[in-house]
């Protein structure tokens, strides 16, 4: 029998505890995967008395960093403290450290993946050390993996994820029951989905950290967190799912990264797609990325995003990888900056859009907007108007591919007209 | 820079011209993700001067075999011959020899991995080689490397894929436009969707093959092609389907795989499934793969199973990843039969059931049935009448989770009462 590989395990928190049951529940297949026993050594907490939803060894437990990080039989580090209050430390410490002595890290942190994702694997290749991070987005669904290693003959072209579990649950609340965003956020939060701050799910900067960690994998090009155009789902309205519905469409928080001529976009946002574009019958808080790669053409990959055991399945993959890797001394894919792309502005971006305005209803109203689209080089496939004989009635318009600078001066001067009483919403269209 | 990794290419038909043209398309990409350049060195075809989709140097063509398995410089070799007349020959010698010869084998033969897998595999083992075979199965869908390394840390539970574009192209159209079997089947060989002798596809043969595969995979187990309970569509009526879409399910070839406590399940045979189920919106010649694991909880991977590119998208990530391994001095992960599960007999699998009368319109005679049901332990769930005043009327049923014998030998007692004039179909009904 091979002698088994050691885990020190940072956290036990709701994704620690997972990890610790599925290395217990399925010990003798992951031994046989990982070509021999993994065993967890250490368990760092912050609280050792505290009453857990697991039964630890006590001797397993420690509160000083150290006797993971120092301690020459420990071989992998798993990181799953996160990053509560938004603080990268103490955990990116912890990795730098674990790094620094050799051991191979897995990590579920996207907060660190997105934000020094680049300087810590900079960091693992001049270790010669693995650093795995399959879990920092979309939870069980293998996706980084995917990208990495299955696609390695594609060249990527677009990538777009419902990654964000709390926005999907929400807008298909918001679709299916009509409800408005303040009632859907509340049942949300009561069933657990949202937090009691939801701004970085309903803001779009969960999802905006994903994709930065999915985009700089799939183009093989530094990207920033500040990179990604982002926009939430707070101006949704039932109204616009109803709408966007009778154009064939259904509405969704998509994270989107494309690689084109001019460059690579990176966007977050609501977005319709037609209703038989695979993402479109993605509901509640399940996930799912879609891609388009030269060679394979479209694929789909679709799961849960989260929770305890979902996310635990790829930290544990990661484990296996990695002891693997260390029993035969490799440190695993190369996972590179091999080009440096540059980033679009939002002002740059190409897309198909969805118009509401609030007009007033009298003939002549649709030829003076038209005008000013087509003044703007902004094209017009569709057109609908709701309400009749009221003030205002709704013209809801679905353009033609435009770069957003002349959307924005269109609407701009659509605004400006004297029948014009609002611009309601603006959504961009893919995947049509 | 690194010497490159030497191909020896087997094959230059569809898959081999586009595996070929990914490579040549994709070199830099594919150097860096391998760790150093891939290279065809010699290619195998059986005709030197026919004409090819794509231009290559007549220096690398050869028709000796000799050429590619006993070159020393010949690091890989990539074996999409195929199986043309159903016969493994001469692509089974040719494997066979070159794990023998210490080379790394690529294959996209789903006859070869389904027949003789395990031989393979083991071969390989003892030669102490790598030997990959992603695109054996679902064409482009990673299918291979997910259940193998991403899902390592799972207890898979249950598989079911729709694995056959070409049936799962019909249904579509079946569904989407009343068009009984035979039309659809004609439509499908004219835009070479189906082969002028459809049995393997419509008979479940190229689904069970892969099934094989998958499971064998799935549950570590050995499971034969013998072993898959195989039915095929060329009973579905227009009728049932739209029958089944009032109940709320979709029909799909689906192949099913299931560990169950006394033992495995493997079929492959037409399918009810739940109208909002991941795989009921699966359509035309795309393939999908739904899997729950005990810790990933539902999963599902969808793309294109066939096809030039997409088929050459996962031999090329094969070719990267032996190159890869080659380079490191390693084999790749451990793909074996661990546990050796029983398969189930058909007369065991438990499902639930749509069932089919034409009867006579008469009162008691849903009595009657239901009687002779509830006599053989079957419990049911629903059932509608359609049609009124007619002879036969369709009275159809849907039953609870059922043991396939009680099913059989109450549709014995069943089909010899006379109101019933006769069982017109018989559908397995899955994710419930």
């Amino acid at each position: 029998m091979e002698s088994p590989v050691r885990v020190g395990l940072m956290g036990l928190g709701t994704v620690g505890a997972g990890v610790y049951e599925v290395l217990e529940k399925n010990y003798e297949q992951i031994a046989r995967r990982a070509g021999g026993p993994v065993e967890i050594a250490k368990i760092l907490v912050r609280h050792p008395n505290k009453a857990r939803s697991v039964a630890v060894d006590d001797g397993l437990v420690t509160t000083d960093p150290d006797e993971l990080l120092e301690a020459e039989d420990i071989d992998i580090i798993c990181e799953v403290i996160g990053c509560p209050g938004g603080d990268v430390e103490p955990a990116m410490g912890y990795i730098r450290r674990a790094l620094e002595a050799g051991k191979y890290v897995v990590t579920a942190n996207k907060d660190i993946l997105a934000k020094h994702g680049r300087e810590l694997l900079e960091l693992a290749r001049r270790c010669k050390v693995g650093l795995y991070y399959e879990a920092a987005v979309a939870g069980g669904i293998p996706i980084i993996k995917s990208i990495k290693e299955c696609l390695a003959a594609n060249e990527i072209e677009t990538l777009m994820g419902i990654i964000n579990g709390t926005t999907n649950y929400m807008l298909t609340k918001m679709a299916q029951e009509g409800a408005p965003f303040d009632a859907v956020l509340r049942e949300a939060q009561e069933k657990g989905y949202a937090e009691s701050d939801p701004t970085s799910d309903v803001e779009g900067h969960d999802a905006a950290y994903k994709l930065t960690i999915l985009a700089r994998l799939a183009f093989e090009t530094d990207i920033r967190v500040e990179d990604v155009y982002r926009e939430g789902i707070t101006k949704v309205t039932p109204e616009d799912i109803a709408y966007a519905r009778e154009f064939g469409y259904a509405l969704k928080l998509l994270a989107i990264a494309k690689a084109t001529g001019r460059g690579i976009e990176a966007r977050v946002h609501p977005t319709l797609i037609p209703q038989d574009h695979p993402l479109a019958s993605v509901n509640d808080v399940f996930n799912a990325i879609f891609i388009e790669g030269d060679a394979v053409g479209e694929l789909m990959f679709y799961g849960r995003g989260a929770g305890k055991f979902p996310t635990a399945s790829a930290v544990v993959a990661d484990i296996v990888q990695a002891a693997q890797n260390i029993r035969r001394g490799v440190t695993g894919w190369i996972d590179g900056v091999a080009k440096q792309r540059e980033v679009l502005s939002p002002l740059e971006i190409v897309s198909r859009y969805y118009i509401h305005t609030k007009v007033v209803d009298r003939p002549g109203v649709l030829a003076q907007i038209a005008q000013t689209f087509g003044d703007n080089n902004v094209s017009i496939e569709s057109v609908i108007q709701k309400g009749k004989e009221q003030d205002p009635v709704s013209l809801v318009f679905v353009t033609h591919e435009v770069v957003e600078r002349n959307v924005r001066a269109a609407l701009e001067r659509i605004s400006m007209l004297p029948v014009v009483r609002s611009v309601a919403n603006v959504i961009r269209v893919e995947g049509a």
